[in-house]
């Protein structure tokens, strides 16, 4: 077990659900990271507000805004014109420089993608819409964010001394389902289709891999993480899992990641899950 | 082995390469298939020229106008709005009705999604752009076609005498690759990283597996092929199997599919590929 000693984390979507109990736990944590990002999409809305009140009493809690991913009742309203600057580029690129200047001239430990939607879709009523809007903010968000904050998660590997790989290192968690599961999709698919959400987390879980391949000569770990089926406005309130029993899983899952867990997708209870 | 006893098949991208090459060994079966539609974006332009003199040959060919994705190149033109209609479903629609009205009465056998896309893509170079319209031709094109000709598949399946799950019943085989099983992208990564395709590949694969769940009750055969890498427009010069070949091994894997192909990703070759 490589233990807990990140100096800095980045946790998307952290304003609710199994993103903002990850900042709670880190927040908690006997060594807790000097810095610990938050971002979501509007720090200033009323959604944000237990976000807020935690960085008020915790210095260590830094709130960016970023747009990984429109709102999908939006996207549904925008029926006819999908654009990609909905995954708003721009937000994530000035996150990143606000970032850098907080770390001082330190790198970033632990980017975490968290920010995701599951809107209802089956076979039948699957859009155009749908499937672009759930892929833009599920697949295309992580891929944006990680391409903006790869510069500060290399400096945090090649400043650190540590062999091997570790999320103390340098390493980018990408939160994603069982439901992105091909081989596991008979298990489910009758009582949970989400068509749009699966197809998108098949390609998180591709994207993953991927970025496994082209990071490793960098030193940076990649891991894809099934959160169980959490008690969240995503998974509802039907879910089996409280997002406490969820987190205080992923994050122990989190802290004994190495190098026999890149390109990989664990489960919240340390097993490994097929593709 | 089944045996091929196609009545009524559909091949989408059927203008240029595998999709070209596929409903010229339709039309020199033995026994051929007593309507052949062959779709592409643009009947009338200069590339689909080969098909047109094919279909003046031979009149169970029947060409389609099926807008199932936009071109790349257009698509990077259009940089800052990319609108779901151009995945037409106006025009998936359209042909399914003109579909439906030439099989008078009799269902269709075999639907074969294999238009796509392959731009460059990295890790470093893709964009929402790229990755957004190469998921819209490479996943949503092949939902929307599939809903919009389910009813007709069904209708095959319903209309047939035979046991069990063949093409020459009813099937639904997507065009995929190996470049989207996760699995497998250690193998190739380095020298073909194009992650746009290899994401909406896996998105693809869970599709088809999420169809195979959908579809089962109705008899309809749901299957991945990989076709190898082909020297085509999306291939390259440099692939390192001629059309002909990859074409007569996916005949061959296309007339043997059975029960125990069905949700699953086979190669040319007839080898099950991991996901």
């Amino acid at each position: 077990m490589a233990g807990f000693h990140v100096r800095s984390v980045l946790v998307t979507g952290s304003n609710r659900g199994i993103g903002l109990e990850l900042i709670k736990r880190f927040i908690g944590k006997p060594n807790p990271p000097e810095v610990i990002f938050a971002t979501c999409r509007d720090p200033e809305g009323v959604r944000a507000q237990e976000l807020k009140n935690l960085a008020s009493k915790h210095p260590n809690v830094v709130i960016l805004q970023l747009v990984s991913g429109m709102e999908p009742t939006r996207a549904y309203k925008q029926s006819r014109i999908l654009s990609p600057e909905t995954t708003d580029s721009a937000s994530i690129k000035a996150a990143a420089i606000k970032a850098e200047a907080h770390l001082g001239g330190t790198g970033l430990n632990l980017l975490i993608n968290n920010a995701g939607v599951m809107p209802p879709s089956t076979l039948e009523s699957a859009t155009p819409e749908d499937m672009l809007s759930v892929y833009n903010t599920n697949v295309v968000g992580p891929l944006l964010v990680t391409q903006a904050f790869l510069p500060l998660l290399k400096k945090a590997a090649q400043g650190s001394n540590q062999k091997g790989m570790s999320c103390s290192k340098a390493a980018i968690v990408n939160i994603s389902t069982v439901l992105g599961s091909i081989e596991k999709t008979p298990e489910t698919f009758s009582f949970m289709p989400v068509v749009s959400y699966r197809c998108s987390k098949a390609a998180l879980n591709m994207l993953t891999k991927c970025q496994s391949m082209g990071y490793k000569q960098d030193g940076i770990l990649c891991s894809a993480l099934h959160p169980g089926w959490v008690k969240t406005e995503l998974g509802s309130a039907q879910a089996d899992l409280t997002v406490d029993e969820s987190v205080s899983g992923l994050i122990k899952v989190i802290c004994e990641l190495s190098e026999k867990h890149h390109g990989v997708l664990m489960s919240w209870e340390g097993n490994t899950l097929p593709w």
